[in-house]
């Protein structure tokens, strides 16, 4: 047995969740979104599902349920900066979005950091809110400490994720978001959860050897994607997206927290480009010149980043988003019960 | 048989055949010091290794030897942008590069594109000449079509090199710089030349099945790193290193050259970023933070991107250049023929 909602209905729902946890007027509808885009999207881990982490961490006072985010008027040059509060992350970038779209148009690209924010959602639906307005988004922050550098043996690293989204007129923008680890904390969670081993390569246990059982894993570290690379970069984003703006690196942010079961506390870097002020006064059109690549890519029959969250959110539009029973009788008892229901 | 030669002699020595060639007083130096920067660091895929190609470059009249990079006046706001007038990108990236570290400084970021040059350098010089002056450095290029994107099976992306780098006060800096494809190109000519196979995994025949012989898979299509995620990425280079600022990607700069034996024409796109303009007013110092981050990279027995390098550096520095006896004498015959050895 299933229910279908229209998006609307499962938004205000979300929201009533929220709201009926403690989160004020500003936490509560920001949050709802990017959740229900999750699940509108067919990203199962960022959906529904996050939803109790999200009152977990609530309830466990690591997050501020009343937090109202504050844009920086010291922000100044390329750097516009939100003081989340000690809240959740959507919030503060919805508010430093218009700034920061702005600021990219003039100066041909900016920056947002957002700091001191708890950070659980994906990080697709800032990069297209960015697309959105015609310009090229780049967004990473840490997590907390869960993953081993290449060569390491314990969990330093968090799965840091990387996002990027190229807009492409009168069409879903090119976008990828993905963790710096092999596969995503929320996938391997999914093993634990469904019972299921997990494919070799993902991670090592806690004497640093190799293993495929997801609750050896979640005790020991993942590993960064493709080798010393991915390592590489999930440093950087720990160098950019903790060190550089004054925030907490993933080991930090376990040890604010003290455990891997709740959403975690950092900051966030997020950078807006200009094709039009990067490509004027240069031959073609950035935007023609990007669609012959992309369209070269599908050409061969390889697939695009997205494109089935893309078709999942086509059919969410026209059908609505359809639950099952066991998601349904969860959001019944998080709103009857709000926090004591976690 | 071997010769050691003090970095200056040899840079000299460098210098003279890239002026016997043909090149100016503008671009002999710069590439010179690329490449004896290459040969320093024992990297030899970017040392003496490249001479030979980039004069071949310049006896197929595929770059411009008597070259003078123009800073556009136009540049403002955070993006400076030098056009290469043909020539190659080492000249055209040191003379924005002073304009760039006080942008950078006065915004918090800013972005130096460089247009129309021939690359064929690594781009650990640029990234470190930038982190010299204290500011984060991001910097990206395509290449030529020979890399197919994750479940295609043919040539379309470049190798597509990401560098990155961060300033450590009174240490050498944390700093990666590797290609997006598995192996950088340079890599699969080396194993051709030794006459010996590839590791699996590398790459595609031109059936665009899997192949380890070289030969086969320079006429076929290398494979981008860590499967779909290093696809993405190197897909993120061409839209924002080739589309973005007006100049070619890599299916266009194959098409431009005509061949994948000399070196490339196109864009590059540069960042710089300031740890101190980001962690303005926020607790802790960005610099102490990322190196307690590091520490414990190193603590646990992983090496740190570059180290291997930068300890070659200090020998370098320390006991001069050592060359082979056939490198000598390629040296020698480079620098008595021209172009007639190529």
């Amino acid at each position: 047995m299933s229910t279908t909602y229209p998006i609307k209905t499962l938004l205000d729902r979300v929201t009533a969740i929220f709201l009926r946890a403690g989160l004020n007027e500003v936490q509560a509808p920001a949050l709802a979104r990017v959740i229900v885009a999750g699940e509108r999207d067919a990203c199962t881990s960022h959906g529904i599902y996050r939803i109790e982490g999200v009152l977990r961490t609530v309830k466990a006072g690591k997050v501020r349920a009343d937090a109202v985010p504050q844009l920086d008027p010291a922000g100044q040059g390329g750097i516009i900066r939100v003081n989340a509060a000690g809240g959740f992350s959507s919030p503060a970038f919805e508010l430093g979005l218009p700034q920061l779209v702005d600021r990219a148009r003039e100066l041909g690209l900016a920056a947002m950091v957002v700091n001191d924010c708890t950070h659980f959602s994906a990080l697709w639906p800032e990069v297209e809110a960015i697309t959105d307005h015609g310009l090229a988004a780049l967004v990473l922050c840490p997590s907390y400490a869960s993953v081993a550098p290449s060569g390491g043996t314990r969990p330093l690293l968090g799965t840091n994720p990387l996002a990027f989204g190229w807009p492409r007129p009168g069409r879903d923008p090119y976008v990828f978001d993905f963790a710096t680890s092999v596969a995503a904390r929320g996938e391997i969670e999914l093993h634990r959860r469904a019972g299921k081993p997990l494919p070799e390569g993902w991670a090592i246990d806690p004497e640093g050897q190799p293993t495929t059982d997801p609750v050896a894993a979640l005790a020991g570290a993942m590993l960064p994607f493709g080798g010393h690379k991915g390592s590489a970069i999930g440093t950087m984003i720990e160098l950019l997206g903790g060190a550089m703006i004054g925030d907490l690196t993933s080991p930090e942010a376990l040890e604010f927290l003290g455990t891997t079961s709740l959403a975690p506390r950092h900051g966030e870097l997020i950078l807006a480009l200009s094709p039009e002020k990067f490509a004027a006064g240069r031959p073609g059109n950035p935007f023609e010149r990007a669609e012959t690549l992309l369209t070269a890519i599908t050409d061969q029959g390889a697939r695009l980043p997205s494109s089935r969250r893309f078709a999942a959110r086509a059919r969410s539009q026209a059908e609505g988003i359809t639950l099952t029973e066991a998601d349904v009788q969860l959001l019944d008892r998080l709103l009857d019960l709000g926090l004591d229901a976690v």
